[in-house]
């Protein structure tokens, strides 16, 4: 291990409590905090309590202190727990971006006073970053970007750089824009450094890099720009020129929320929820499909009960009632959630939804084959031998079963795909609006084949 | 828009396919593609017929074909277009994690091939990112990383990084090792480019940066080596020797199919799917599923089954059965989704847990009691005024389901947040383990409570 010993994450965190909760001089524990990275510093944060959080803020710069917070995932609410001013200060220092998002967190007296506490450049920043609706891409841009012009030598750009580099530390890819002030194109980093310092900049200049305009919404190109993946890329405002960048992290970070609150929305939730959200909200948030989805039952209901008469004169068809249901159910589920996912990810031509489609009912119907045969033996076996009926009867029941698992699991997999694929078509958010119809679709289809195809088979034509 | 006209991604599309589709020198063709993005010469091979592709193959270099195929969905169909050849050194000069995930999707036969076309430094590499464990942080790692030694000058570490910037753009966090070779510790290449050249490197050496250890398992470390939002992280061997670096765009993605993976298993996926599967793996993925629930159904039927005489006597009652657990089965998929999410994302302590658990009963009661009024008034009337009947008997039957909705999305709420911790808790894993057992308990609970009622207060209490 040579005579640096490697310390694990679990180490690295009892070292930084110590030094929190010990009694050396704010000196010195400035500088033994100083050699922590603010990622583990962040994470100490959670551990602690506010008297000792308050000490810490106390020993940090604000610099320093911004950057922990931006590893923080309460930085909200350690900002609540400094001085108006203090935490105005922070925030200055922050990413903008970050803090954008943070103040959207915060009450808004809150956030104004913050607002006028700050030195006038930063307020007009985070504002003009603020003032974006949070469906456009430009909602989810920094202002940490560098910018060189197409006419410098590669000695200038490289000057040019290293003064901006103090400010702003998105460096990978820099902008170059035309002596206009029009977006040009970009260079990578690595080409600059290993130019020859008297070429020009021109020869190194990618002039086909992509680029977003302000105004587009982050649902239709989210999925294209992740497809570049650059380090960052240049938002522009309808004349061309540069208003900031979307790093590769954000994008990273933009592409995981639409995932996540797609699949949210598939489990009935309205969007995604916060393990610190209050009570009140989630209940609030989720009444409205519950109430919904009890709408829609009650006309399941009415169907069901359409068929009392079937169950009166031959009462156990209904134990198998659940069976079907929550067969067609989960094949509906199945066929929704892939399809979502492939909603999500990509342009599909028309061609491709119909591949899809044909497929999933191909699925659907193969697998209600196999479950068809098992559930016609198993019931039969089940009704005939454990419930001592007659073998012609127990099958009899059984065969109604299996080919309505057939036909309901063939009917659930083709709504469960054409369903959502609708949805997109009427520009409807198919993630939100298809649970609740495929399960009512599901549950009558299953229930009118069941029910019907019993009430044909045994009552009319075997007259059991 | 001055005199440089911005074009939409759509025209850029259009224009490849023109240059590809037209009949100019191979020279012309070659210079006019080398002006577009690679990201947008991806998009453009999916759109072309083979013989158009096979063109493009013959014009692009080694070098600019890997860069293209490392932007495409479908890399490995176009690998297995070429000759054995030149796929071999196409992969050769990819990035080496994108080289390893494609030649994963390829038969071993012609990945053998492949392999031993190459050259022998390729393979060797190729060979040991591939000979990591999938499970493993290790086999998600790029060899794509510069390094400098500790004792060097800022000039000296300009120079090593210009050298070695030519084969590795990885470039915006260089790693540092001590003499010995033992990771030392990592440099933002800002602050290399802002030094003086002529301090010590030392001086700008961040020594707590994280790091992973290669035989680390992605599901425990991912989620913290995130939180560090570095640009890249080393892996180290146990001798903390620098083996590779994973990127933060691999970070990303990891955590995406995380994810991902994880709702899959939620709506009965065992795995993501992808669009071009071939019927006969989806189909397989998901019977071994299915079957579990048809037998996990025929549980509950065996359940119904008991209160035969329930129905028998009272037939109008099983009409509400897939009412109560309908809502039963979304109420506790809305918990089970809310805990996934939670236990995917963090370290979460006994105390959290609790808290979660309590927190999602809350909800599930509250919503319950909601519900459940709304059912007692709807079906009550319903039952009294639509099918005639006396309304005591309407409203004691709505009040049975009333109370029966309450109790089961209590316990449902309950299930669906406890199971799911108590699966992760012995590490099982609770995405794909919770969905059935839920589905059963939820069921079974809804199936007892509400005919076990209609039983106690309708035929033995009331005598209807």
């Amino acid at each position: 291990m040579g005579d640096k010993g490697m310390k694990t994450r679990e180490e690295i965190q009892q070292e930084i409590l110590e030094i929190l909760r010990g009694r050396k001089s704010p000196k010195i524990m400035r500088d033994e905090l100083d050699e922590y990275h603010a990622g583990d510093l962040a994470a100490a944060l959670d551990q602690i309590t506010i008297e000792e959080r308050e000490r810490f803020y106390r020993l940090e710069s604000d610099e320093d202190l911004a950057e922990v917070l931006e590893h923080c995932d309460e930085a909200d609410k350690y900002l609540e727990e400094m001085s108006l001013h203090r935490a105005a200060s922070v925030l200055a220092k922050m990413e903008p971006d970050v803090a954008v998002d943070l103040m959207k967190e915060t009450d808004s007296v809150k956030k104004k006073e913050w607002l006028e506490l700050m030195d006038a450049e930063s307020r007009s920043r985070l504002q003009s970053l603020a003032s974006f609706d949070e469906d456009l891409i430009a909602s989810r841009m920094t202002t940490n970007f560098v910018w060189l012009y197409s006419n410098m030598t590669v000695r200038e750009g490289m000057k040019s750089l290293v003064e901006q580099a103090e400010e702003h530390d998105n460096i990978s890819v820099l902008y170059v824009l035309d002596p206009q002030g029009v977006f040009y194109g970009a260079i990578n980093l690595k080409d600059l450094i290993i130019a020859r310092r008297d070429t020009e900049l021109s020869d190194i200049i990618m002039t086909q890099f992509p680029y977003v305009y302000a105004d587009e919404r982050i649902e239709d190109c989210i999925w294209i720009i992740r497809d570049y993946s650059e380090e960052s890329i240049p938002v522009l405002s309808s004349d061309n020129h540069i208003l900031g960048a979307i790093t590769s992290q954000e994008i990273a970070e933009v592409v995981g929320d639409e995932m996540g609150e797609d699949y949210a929305k598939l489990a009935g939730l309205s969007a995604e929820e916060d393990l610190n959200e209050p009570l009140q909200q989630s209940v609030k948030k989720r009444l409205p499909w519950l109430i919904l989805l009890l709408g829609l039952g009650m006309v399941v209901s009415t169907v069901v009960g359409l068929f009392e008469g079937v169950v009166a004169r031959l009462t156990i068809v209904m134990a198998f009632q659940s069976l079907i249901l929550d067969m067609a159910g989960n094949v509906g589920t199945q066929s929704l959630a892939v399809t979502i996912r492939a909603l999500m990810d990509d342009q599909l031509t028309p061609k491709q939804k119909l591949k899809l489609i044909l497929k999933e009912v191909n699925v659907g119907t193969l697998n209600g084959a196999v479950l068809g045969v098992l559930a016609f033996v198993g019931v039969g076996v089940y009704i005939a031998f454990f419930k001592g009926m007659p073998i012609h009867y127990g099958f009899a029941i059984s065969g109604c079963i299996g080919i309505s698992l057939v036909v309901a699991m063939l009917i659930s997999s083709l709504v469960g795909t054409a369903v959502p694929i609708f949805f997109k078509h009427i520009h409807v958010d198919p993630a939100a609006a298809s649970g609740p119809l495929i399960t009512t679709i599901t549950d009558l289809v299953g229930v009118v084949t069941y029910y019907g195809l019993a009430w044909l088979l045994l009552l009319e034509f075997m007259h059991l």
